[in-house]
């Protein structure tokens, strides 16, 4: 998964009854600092996430259509989540241990 | 899904039956201000796309063939939609809250 | 799909019987405009393309395995087709109405 | 599969089951010698892996769910090992041979 | 599938049997003359490659699968086959014809 803020909608007219209602967010990507990484994903909204949150995005088809309960559906990325917290952790693991 | 411009099209014998009659297209890839963000893909018309025109590019095997109804079909890349508007929103949600 | 002009073989031998008698094509990734792109993709040719053609590259699993009429086999990527031509088109669609 | 690092941990709820109770880990990727190497994951933890510690990262989905033994979960990305040891080898295999 | 040179094995417990008794070999990503290109993979092996081997590397679970026999492992990244030749073709098709 991704980390993403939600900067718009797009509104387009898809020939498939999945995406019947369903909100397409604008999301550009974030780096784990919260900055803009570059390049943006569009995704279904499953949330109710709105412009200026901090998301996470599920990118393969195969989740997308588990967690919308719908096994036909052509979506492959999804807002899944809206974003409480990212804790950047001071390293205590053995990799670290000398 | 990434957005797209409709730049040209592709002429080449496919030696598999579902891409008869079926146009393929040559999409810029876009950021979301409408710019070439550099990249392209070549994709599967399904709305009667044209050149110039903003398109929803869907870029997955499975959702492909979902969306042709041919459960079979070597594709994997599809113009599903024709972009109506991009709506960059103000920020209002709770990321934003302070 | 993806533009490549092939460029060489690749002789390898590999433990999967549905490899046998196949050409590995090593093409290189081409813009829009017929330049290398940077990057290259090793393909199964299913076409008879040959040094210097232009190709058609389709990159999927279930795709491949289609295309092949293979279920089973362990390919990802082919050449699908020799590009007869590449358009690059007027912009007449709604996006450049004003 | 590719190296990583666990640099923090991602609190988001998210409305599928599956997530319930896992730990969402927050990976920097590394180069073979355990630098950043740029991009991060966010992934599953099933190893129990802590801040500082070197990891392996398995992304495909159904390769996700076999380790979870989960074959619905919306899960593509996964922490599978913590890694013991990275050996840069001498060469001494034919290609080398002269 | 790409092509690859041996540079080292990674060692790691992973809380999955099909993993048991397999190698992980360390692979720089090479460009067709076999330079670095720059990024790595790690994959199990299955052809006994060893250091400085010049290797092909497919990167897709269900080819990975196939080749291994294993319908269940978590497995997308392989080793399968060490690589005689590359050749770089003259162009002599209808591309380069004038």
């Amino acid at each position: 998964m991704k980390l993403g803020r939600v900067v718009g909608t797009v509104v387009s007219t898809i020939n498939a009854p999945d995406f019947d209602g369903r909100t397409l967010l604008l999301c550009d990507l974030l780096d784990p600092s919260g900055d803009a990484a570059g390049g943006y994903l569009i995704a279904v909204d499953t949330v109710g996430a709105g412009p200026g949150e901090t998301v996470l995005i599920l990118d393969e088809g195969t989740s997308a259509r588990q967690v919308l309960d719908a096994p036909g559906a052509p979506i492959r990325t999804l807002v899944v989540g809206i974003v409480d917290a990212v804790t950047i952790a001071e390293p205590t693991g053995r990799a670290a241990a000398t």
